[in-house]
């Protein structure tokens, strides 16, 4: 038996007990862990000390090496983590409203873990800590493959963490971590159908192609954002310059950063030249269509390639249309599913809008930057969905949970 | 582009078209839909007696030729079954209760479509019919990929449906078919990820294994049922017989059908001469244990093998446990995600056995053929999910459905 088929036999036992955990035995062990994070700062710092090291005669780039690198205060936050997924309401083991038959059953949902949950990611040794406490939480069992990068930390985190579960006498087996970083052992990751409820890929874009591309457990895939925000003929001015300043520069390298706006030809002309005063503070570059340019100072002629490129920089497209069915159908045809916008006054166009836009998330007056699952209220987040199957958008704890129908009869019988 | 891409190609413009019919639009689709195969059954017909013509040359089993004839009659029922579906609530565009968020962002989820949904089956030209209704009534586009075996039939089928939306003035791809029924064709349809949203295979055990071992595109498993029925120390004796003969004998063919008993050795005495005597009217192989069998008349003993196997037949496994943790561990690890079973009047027993079991449909006192869609109230039925991500148990018209988050905002930016 090779490593990942021993690692999924225990998984497949270990998620019969954490299933069954109360409440209360989960967040002690989530405070322990987190305490205990604190108190072995020192020897996570020495393991990660050698994964930097190690990085660095490997000629890996400077912001790579960023993410790999923890500090005092990256493990305080990952303890804090931990703390705070423990004050969050246990969503296992609710039942929905039942609905009573006409025999008599009566039907209810109740929500239960999905069983083993898999995770591959990269060189962020947070990342190990954040997954264990979610999936913790909600009853599920964790086999978690990170970078190669990371092994040393990554070891490191996962032994203190199993410590605690172990402390607490629980199986140790609720969190497992495939050592084998080879590339063999990622395909055959993908394939664990036996053992494997959920796969969850997070990090970059290629990360993730490949994982979508490749899998056959169920994956859920958290993607890319190429975010527009479309300014109607009704707009309010302001409000929309305000808009895509903050969804463009509040934070460029995120996935819910905007990419592209696409304006109405009747409000060009009032629109552009303030908002390009305005994003000349951050020195945002502009690629714009010929209609557009008409109303700014410096651009560049944007090429159908803009259209559909997440730029994750000081960078912003700009489309013009004629209309707000132009407009649906160019956002529906460049966007990645995250998050979309329209600036207006207008009700019967802000209506067609949240209709037509098929994306996680969209918007009526407010910037994309709001994507997110602590400003959505769940708290925690795993990934923000860009697919369609079982979660979209922010994934709270509810993602990582499934249901089952339990039925109360008293001898019925089918005819 | 071969047939596939363009097919693909032609499903994601469809798409956008078909998620936004009114309901009196769809419905009026499906009730005309549900006359042309009535008003062309002569034409179906002569499509499927060659399909029959060929299958008997080509030596097909029976039974499976049993499953490809049409008649009048069953034609007729294909057309019942689309009124159905137009008679039910339409779930696309309802939006749940929003949430107020702190900086006054309103939240909630809008009922939409998955987009295009893809079904693989084998030689039933009655799930040509049933899935497009389905999938048109939540506004999603179809493409469909039948067995050889029927692909006469189905082209009639599918040429008439594609009428009706023609007629309504609604594009005709929200339905195709793939006439290439090659292996190669079935493969490269389960890697279509960028067009095709969602694959439903439907159909015998080795082809939903198949698409789920093969498949990119998310899968949802429609699956065999190794179900149970456990009998508590505690259990009403007339109750426990009722509801094994119901759900081993009132249809054995079926995945909700009971295929082994567990029963309490406290009750094993008081039970199993009486329910030996009423399987014995429908002639019931019974499979047992040692300790089973010694209040058995006639029984083969059971290895191994039987605990993990669906029979679909005249048959029992019978297993005796010591204990209720032994039942639920035993039933944990040999069913298949169906349906389980408790009968029981010990009130911890009860809930522990809800909590415990892993399964799709958990029961106290009632037989596991309740399982249906019609049963659970949905009013139709795409298949019985036996996986845990997007949907499981019985899948009605919402299973066809994803949702996205609107928000309304008046000009917030984030923080």
């Amino acid at each position: 038996m090779n490593q990942l088929q021993e690692i999924g036999e225990r998984a497949v036992i270990a998620k019969i007990e954490t299933a069954k955990l109360s409440t209360i035995q989960k967040n002690k062990v989530l405070k322990d862990a987190a305490a205990a994070l604190e108190a072995n700062t020192d020897e996570i710092l020495a393991a990660n000390r050698q994964d930097v090291e190690d990085a660095h005669a490997n000629g890996i780039r400077e912001v790579m090496i960023d993410r790999l690198t923890l500090t005092e205060d990256r493990i305080r936050g990952m303890a804090n983590g931990l703390r705070k997924v423990a004050s969050l309401d246990d969503p296992i083991g609710a039942v929905g409203p039942m609905k009573k038959r006409p025999n008599g059953l009566l039907i209810g949902r109740m929500t239960v873990p999905i069983g083993v949950v898999g995770v591959i990611y990269e060189a962020r040794p947070n990342v190990t800590s954040d997954v264990f406490g979610l999936c913790f939480k909600t009853g599920n069992t964790a086999i978690l493959r990170g970078g190669s990068d990371a092994i040393r930390s990554n070891q490191a985190i996962v032994k203190i963490l199993r410590e605690a579960l172990n402390e607490n006498h629980i199986t140790e087996d609720a969190l497992q971590l495939i050592t084998d970083t080879t590339h063999e052992s990622a395909k055959a990751f993908m394939h664990m159908n036996q053992y494997v409820d959920l796969l969850i890929p997070r990090g970059s874009a290629r990360l993730i192609r490949t994982v979508v591309e490749e899998a056959t457990v169920p994956v859920i895939e958290t993607g890319s954002g190429n975010c527009h925000v479309y300014v109607d003929a009704s707009a309010d001015i302001d409000m929309a310059v305000n808009i895509i300043f903050n969804a463009k520069t509040q934070r460029v390298s995120v996935c819910n950063a905007e990419e592209s706006l696409v304006v109405h030809r009747d409000v060009a002309r009032a629109l552009l030249p303030a908002l390009e005063k305005k994003l000349n503070e951050k020195k945002v570059e502009l690629r714009a269509d010929e209609r557009a340019g008409a109303y700014l100072e410096n651009y560049t002629p944007a090429t159908e390639a803009d259209w559909g490129t997440e730029y994750l920089d000081y960078i912003l497209s700009i489309k013009t249309v004629d209309t707000l069915d132009e407009a649906i159908t160019h956002i529906n045809r460049y966007n990645t599913g995250h998050s979309e916008c329209i600036v207006t006054r207008d009700y019967e166009n802000a209506q067609r809008f949240l209709r037509e836009i098929d994306a996680a998330c969209v918007y009526v007056n407010a910037s994309t930057r709001f994507t997110d699952g602590e400003e959505f209220g769940f708290g925690a987040e795993i990934g923000i969905s860009t697919q369609k199957l079982h979660a979209r958008g922010p994934m709270g704890l509810e993602a990582l949970t499934t249901y089952k129908y339990i039925i109360y009869g008293d001898g019925q019988i089918r005819q």
